[in-house]
């Protein structure tokens, strides 16, 4: 019996959504925060499809869901696919969903056509992505992975209620967390469906693209001194204007992001002091977000970029103090990985582009445990993280098309090293 | 007898500035608002030097105090001198103040060698010149002049207080403010002594300077809507930064600020939304000030900006909105009396800076009624507004013995036209 594609799967998809989107911890939005009611409703129901769709479904120790489909002949290597199902506040329906919903698709009609492969697939469901109810992130692919650090388990939200009371009330058992951790030997790889929370496939027409990496990212705060004095008496050239010089910074930190195709580079936040349309900023603060795919090219162009401000600085005369306040290492895809995708969306007749995620996600987790590939569907403006998040279903069939094709291709000998 | 100026003068000066920092609506920091109970101490005290001084001194119906010292002859020609008492909060001790004391000085001088001028002179005390306790300003030699808006003197302060009733409490018939407007005929003109409120005496090293006009200005508050993003996801190509755009107008401002030396050009105030640092800006607001001596250079500039402002926009694609939320002419000093001042300064063996003021001062008014002329005195750092305002005492009293030879070298047929 051939493995294919109901025509039926975009309408399947589109009432899965709505049905998750309606378990939400606040009528009227989407919350659905790690270990709330409606998140571990929400892993009940995931279970469910995964039982339906012919796996064994459990919820682990610290809230993950792991679905299995066995493979063929004796302890079979493992594909881990997946993506997490807990959102930020006032979300949208795709965010971490579409990765779930289209994973348990393609387990659906290997199932259906009672198609074993010569690997065992899990799905894993994670907890704990986003970050937003407790002040850490990656909580279920960091224990995944084996790198949680059980600290962690301690935080706590708002209210004062740690993860591990929260799972207790949720019916899990934080204590037995070293168990979610899956033994490295015998995984060939996790895979990722997500949108890609940017406008690149928009603008190149293509349904969905292939990860080349997470980015890395450096960000900092920077402080310019100049001198706060009369808009009307202080002529031009006794200035020490810190918004003038802050300006050219932020000019100097496009031109480092436009250097290369492969960075970006963001001034977000920017104040001045005394703030007043009639007075010389004496003061002016603002942020750097600067983001690489790798990072050496990372790390260049941030050290292009402070040379660059202190020579504004020494140039005008004012004081700059930069702070280094946020660091984080790109990960990688699997190259082999990478191109047995390029492949798959090869067949489907489909351009394969490959771009870098600017956003993180769970795969920066799973990269300590097994290679990961990561797979980007379109989104419509590029909006993510907002009710007006969007994708054409037709898009997430696509791509379940072609992980499937990738799965019944992946032949884990070609993958050994 | 000789007119000169005693050795005593520094002391006698310094003195009074203190005696006059004394006078405050508020106990540890310098407030001599408007009409306030110190105001009118003020008042009474400057009509009491002003007497010491030979003069007639009165209080007018608006809290002027003008002071009279005859010419020689009947009906001679007038010569203004003066500037304001009232303050700021938290001033320092010679905004205003420093006009006031060295005209008294001046005629003083005159007075102790009983020596009369072929004009007399008037010191003229005006109130409200800072316009910080009612929404309006200039109250006091706008009346002066004639062209005080009689609704002005229902501008109410904070606590619901009218001008008219503040004037009746301090013992003023605010319905005789019509009589306060001089004559214009036989006015020879203005001439205030004020400190610079900027750097370019110090500069120089120079003990004063000379006006050659109170700057016009054009404020904008400019709005600059571009789109926001994740700093992470979307790639620099696809971008339309707010704040990117903002950031090259703002150095557009000073570029043009910087493209005649008779500009000043400031963005004292910038904003932008969201403001993450991990977001980018898709709306930034910001205001311009721009500043010349002359108003077509300002309105030259203004179209040059506006231009340039337009042309950043639609490069990078954002939206911009300008909107001139205020705009005031420029006043010339008059070309004579700048002249005499010129021969005066010179004459003292020291060189004659002519300069803007970039700040607005009671002349503005006064130039409705007469020509007027302006002298700056050095002020340490430029700074103004603070009790941390200070001058060299010493700089007072060469002002004073240039205002005095000013005054004796002054042939009112060389002023007629």
């Amino acid at each position: 019996m051939a493995v294919s594609i109901p025509s039926s799967l975009g309408r399947v998809l589109e009432e899965r959504f709505e049905a998750l989107a309606a378990m939400t911890d606040k009528p009227g939005q989407l919350d659905r925060l790690y270990l709330s009611p409606a998140f571990r409703q929400a892993c009940d129901q995931v279970a469910a499809w995964m039982q339906q769709a012919g796996m064994t479904a459990e919820i682990d120790a610290v809230g993950n869901v792991v679905g299995r489909y066995e493979g063929d002949g004796s302890d079979p290597p493992t594909m881990l696919l997946g993506s997490h199902i807990d959102t930020v506040r006032d979300a949208g329906n795709y965010d971490g969903t579409l990765g779930v919903l289209t994973a348990i698709a393609c387990v659906q009609a290997l199932s259906d056509a009672k198609k074993r492969l010569p690997f065992a697939i899990e799905v894993h469901v994670y907890g704990n992505e986003e970050g937003v109810r407790f002040p850490t992130i990656l909580t279920g692919s960091r224990a995944i992975a084996g790198t949680l650090d059980p600290t962690t388990l301690d935080a706590k939200d708002a209210d004062g209620v740690s993860i591990r009371e929260a799972l207790r009330a949720m019916g899990c058992d934080p204590d037995a967390w070293p168990e979610v951790a899956k033994a490295r030997a015998n995984l060939l790889g996790f895979l990722e469906l997500h949108i890609e929370q940017g406008p690149v496939l928009e603008a190149e027409d293509l349904p969905l693209g292939i990860v080349t990496a997470i980015n890395g990212a450096r960000r900092y705060r920077v402080k310019v001194a100049g001198e706060a004095g009369h808009a009307g008496t202080v002529p031009m050239a006794l200035r020490r204007d810190a918004l003038a010089a802050a300006a050219e910074m932020a000019l100097g930190v496009e031109r480092i992001g436009r250097s290369d195709e492969r960075l970006v580079a963001t001034v977000g936040q920017i104040e001045v002091t005394p703030g007043a349309s009639n007075v010389i900023p004496g003061e002016a603060r603002f942020t750097i977000d600067l983001r690489a795919p790798q990072d050496e090219i990372r790390d260049r162009a941030a050290a292009e970029l402070v040379d660059d401000l202190k020579a504004i600085a020494e140039q005008r005369s004012v004081d700059l103090d930069i702070d280094p306040f946020y660091e984080a290492g790109a990960t990688s895809c699997s190259a082999a990985l990478v191109s047995e995708l390029e492949a798959a969306v090869e067949r489907a007749g489909i351009r394969a582009l490959k771009l870098p995620s600017g956003a993180g996600h769970d795969g920066q987790a799973v990269a300590a445990l097994c290679p990961i590939a990561m797979l980007f569907l379109r989104c419509k403006d590029g909006i993510s993280h907002n009710p007006a998040e969007a994708i054409d279903i037709d898009d997430a069939v696509i791509a379940v098309r072609i992980m499937l094709d990738f799965l019944l291709h992946l032949d884990p000998e070609r993958l050994q090293p």
